[in-house]
């Protein structure tokens, strides 16, 4: 089967005009259904998906790139599922070399013809999202249905998200124009001009342990559609659901008459082999989701590159007042039980007035509104099938020692207790740590403690809230905040705030939104204001620097 | 006289729209005239201009800028007129702490505001066209046509050709949205959301000596309408100008009821502070022109800040063959007269095959095309007005200097000759220095040797200059490259070249444009992709920058 560029275009047109259309709107809209149903995705989709993944297990997960030394296996799962799959250890010199052959055959097809390609990778990697959501599920943690969404269709949406914004400015610069300038009573001057979109050179993208398709689409397809090859380099324990993302755009572009290795996997086995690709001349452009030591160190040492990262941060709530008490709570506990705490969005710091707060249920004190909280945490876990489908399991060996760590920061108001999991008994499920403390222990909660531990802290009022939460903001960065009240003029404060440290406000969230929970094509996920992200996924920053415009002009009569 | 800013929208909303439909075709559009003409500019604007100009000298210009601690007065005009305005010279922090407190105003008035302040600061620095020209020839030692042109409707193009992208990637986002999420056969969820438009934060703009309204109206416009507080900061020999763009900016927004402090005057009589105020925690952006020392410091140091900065280059022009060889040469005469070849565009290297060239007037040999060349400026220097007018006088005395030192770096084509100027006998007009080398000669051609200062540089054959000439894009940058070829497979070749290093490309230029001209809104001036800059006047990526995306949201039934 052979299929052209102008081809793809030609059959995704309209898809990516409405998503061009809903990044100008940003109300609701997603071409990607996020429920795994079977009328949808297909009666066996579910099966197929687990026994696809289940086939890579011990297996060597070809890809044909070039410079191949060997094979690697890393990943460990929080399942306890034995994974085993080896991937192709390639040398980076041979990775950009050919990146660097493919680079101008992908630039002469032009922004329809990319966009058109990837338009179709997007479309084969929705068809198999049961696939990457088994992949992600047992490779990060996530539960399955937080694997699905987020690892499938909601990453597909930020996928497209981006290349409805490099398509919309790559479409802005005409392809050719004719300039003619009068002359008074003279002939006018007349040119022809073209104008090229060029791509920066070849693309890194580094990948999280956590969100390995949700955090790595944006920059690979925005870095693709503008002209550029792109290296993936998944975290080493998420490698299958970047690797499966690499061959499907591999298969498209062979089929599209392109070279595969416009679009590569970097699985390494030594530890300074990122550094040293990362700082690579012929990189341009890394995007980046990760720590605050490794993304510094990026933004510091690859300068020859535009650096996209998002990092860590304290993303905080303010409680001043509710109408709603216990859907507050409700949804406070959801935000916090959601994959444990192990998303760059969920709160770590809910700041409450030592003199307490009110509510529809009348004052509630300080240590009420802790223990209300902790309460329905308990709620909401008390049915372990929920628990362990909204907990998932733990990521990361570091977190659980954070867990255990953490306790010595404050009062322990709700303990993190481990829960069985009825169908992997290896799994490493926990349940979200609650402590309280004061504002001014600034050590326990103003650095970012990764993971299922969360703090109320208390402050002297609401506008020592505001302010309390402005300078975490300014100072170690978030991408959430939220603020509860009843009156217009906290609102107003806890916004003005948020103008001025550049962060996502969510204001009395009691029903099914979360603040943790960002939508593609309507939220901003970042702002690039604060330490937490120098970018956002995704607006005209996030593609504009990715492509330049190079012109030639000459007279014609 | 008071006005609001959505009444300025109001006004200038038509050219506004103009504007963008014009940077989205790039043929022919301005709407400020270019010629000096009295029908335009009224019948006394000349006469008017001069004087307004000759009431500065010798007094104070006064701005009414906060943190004054004295005047300054160091412009020396290359005319050897005496100036002795005297500045301004405030603090730098008083600058910063007045910019940050006129900024929420600013961000309030939305994009809508903003862009109609800037356009009515556009219009009325068309208005002073003629005071402005004066200041720019007094200063810069450009002719009065180029300093008119240049300095007033061309740069106030490059100005409202910034705004234009600016206002374009701000109406992209929606000021808010209503985002309802269908829930099956549960109501769905709905939420207001509603995004606003920050700046980064205060932004400095640092003028060039040569061109300091051209160079700096970019920056300015695409940092104010994108919601930033603007400090200009201009050359030392050249702030009247910048002077009297800040007066006329802080008139307009006094006048539409806005904190005047938005766009100040930074003149400093200490060598450090300009260091000082770049790396302030505060300065979020900077754009720049000038050399590659004091840029390549702003990069490495100012990293708190956008950096976009225009440096040195070394232009060059590939001659392979052509079929008007007279034309040829004319338009290359005139390209290295004009300004005495002190434009960041002006061609320094030109190619020559050692064999000679194929040209309607029969094979010439690489002897003969330098020869010819130098009678074609020759030639059109002989009547000394039009000498004079074309070359204007040199800026600075480094620049005398390496006139007279660059003899040692090849054999002496044509002498630079010190030139009488009829009005201003102290004025130093020099003519074009035109000297042969070797392509191995690489240290005498391959830096930017700033001034009337130019090589005929003897490679190999036609491939041989292409490779030269992309080489040295690729490692000491350029703005303009040329080629002169009647073969397509050259001219195809030099093209694909011209894509891989990043550089703009004039072919057979032998008309009426020249390869140091660039053209507002239909010309990309600098690519951003090789040394001679990092970004270009101007294109989505010189404004995406320059602004953030603060959203909220909330429940609404």
């Amino acid at each position: 089967m052979s299929v052209t560029p102008a081809q793809l275009f030609d059959k995704h047109h309209g898809t990516l005009e409405a998503a061009v259309q809903a990044i100008h709107t940003r109300g609701y809209w997603t071409p990607y259904p996020e429920m795994p149903s079977p009328k949808i995705y297909g009666e066996t989709a579910q099966d197929d998906g687990r026994k696809a993944v289940e086939a890579c297990f011990g297996r060597e997960f070809e890809l044909g790139q070039p410079g191949q030394t060997g094979w690697m296996a890393t990943e460990r799962s929080p399942y306890g599922v034995e994974l085993g799959v080896r991937y192709p250890v390639c040398d980076a010199e041979a990775l950009i070399a050919a990146a660097q052959a493919a680079m101008p055959a992908w630039q002469r097809i032009g922004a329809q013809g990319r966009a058109g390609v990837c338009m179709e990778i997007l479309e084969r990697l929705n068809k198999r999202s049961f696939e990457i959501a088994h992949a992600v599920m047992l490779t990060t943690g996530q539960g399955w249905m937080m694997a699905f969404q987020a690892g499938g269709p909601h990453a597909q949406d930020r996928g497209l998200e981006a290349l409805a914004y490099a398509w919309d400015a790559m479409k802005a610069v005409p392809a050719e124009t004719v300039w003619e300038k009068p002359q008074g009573k003279n002939p006018p001057l007349k040119m022809q001009k073209h104008f090229e979109i060029v791509g920066r050179g070849v693309a890194l993208v580094i990948g999280c342990g956590t969100f390995p398709t949700w955090n790595t689409y944006p920059g690979l397809f925005a870095a693709l559609a503008t002209g550029n090859p792109v290296i993936v380099k998944p975290h080493g324990n998420a490698i299958l659901p970047a690797a499966i993302t690499v061959r499907i755009a591999r298969e498209v572009l062979a089929e599209a008459g392109l070279d595969p290795n416009l679009v590569t996997l970097a699985a390494f086995d030594k530890r300074d082999a990122t550094q040293k690709l990362a700082t690579h001349p012929a990189v341009k452009s890394i995007d980046f989701t990760g720590g605050n030591t490794f993304g510094q160190w990026l933004i510091d040492n690859a300068r020859q590159a535009q650096v996209y990262a998002e990092l860590a941060g304290v993303n905080n709530v303010v409680i001043e007042s509710t109408d709603n008490y216990k859907a507050m709570l409700r949804n406070l506990a959801f935000t916090l039980c959601l994959y444990s705490g192990q998303m760059c969005t969920t709160t770590q710091a809910i700041l409450v007035p030592a003199g307490g707060i009110d509510t529809d249920q009348g004052h509630k004190s300080y240590d009420e509104v802790c223990a209300d909280l902790a309460a329905a945490i308990d709620k909401f876990l008390a049915d372990p099938a929920v628990a362990t489908a909204v907990l998932g399991a733990i990521q990361s060996p570091d977190t659980l020692t954070r867990i255990a760590e953490a306790v010595e920061y404050g009062r322990v108001v709700r303990p993190s207790t481990k829960i069985e999991h009825a169908e992997f008994p290896r799994a490493e499920v926990r349940s979200p740590l609650l402590l309280a403390c004061d504002a001014a222990d600034e050590k326990s909660y103003m650095e970012e403690r990764f993971g299922p531990i969360s703090f109320v802290v208390r402050v002297a009022d609401g506008a020592a809230a505001i302010a309390l939460s402005e300078r975490i903001v300014r100072e170690h960065g978030a991408l959430t905040v939220g603020v509860y009240s009843t009156k217009p003029d906290v609102i107003d404060a806890m916004t003005e705030a948020t103008w001025r440290a550049g962060v996502a406000l969510s204001i009395n969230l009691t029903g099914g939104v979360f603040v943790n929970q960002s939508a593609g094509f309507s939220d901003y996920h970042g702002v690039g204001m604060n330490p937490a992200a120098n970018a956002s996924y995704s607006d005209s920053a996030f593609v504009a620097n990715r492509f330049r415009v190079v012109q030639r002009r000459y007279h014609i009569d």
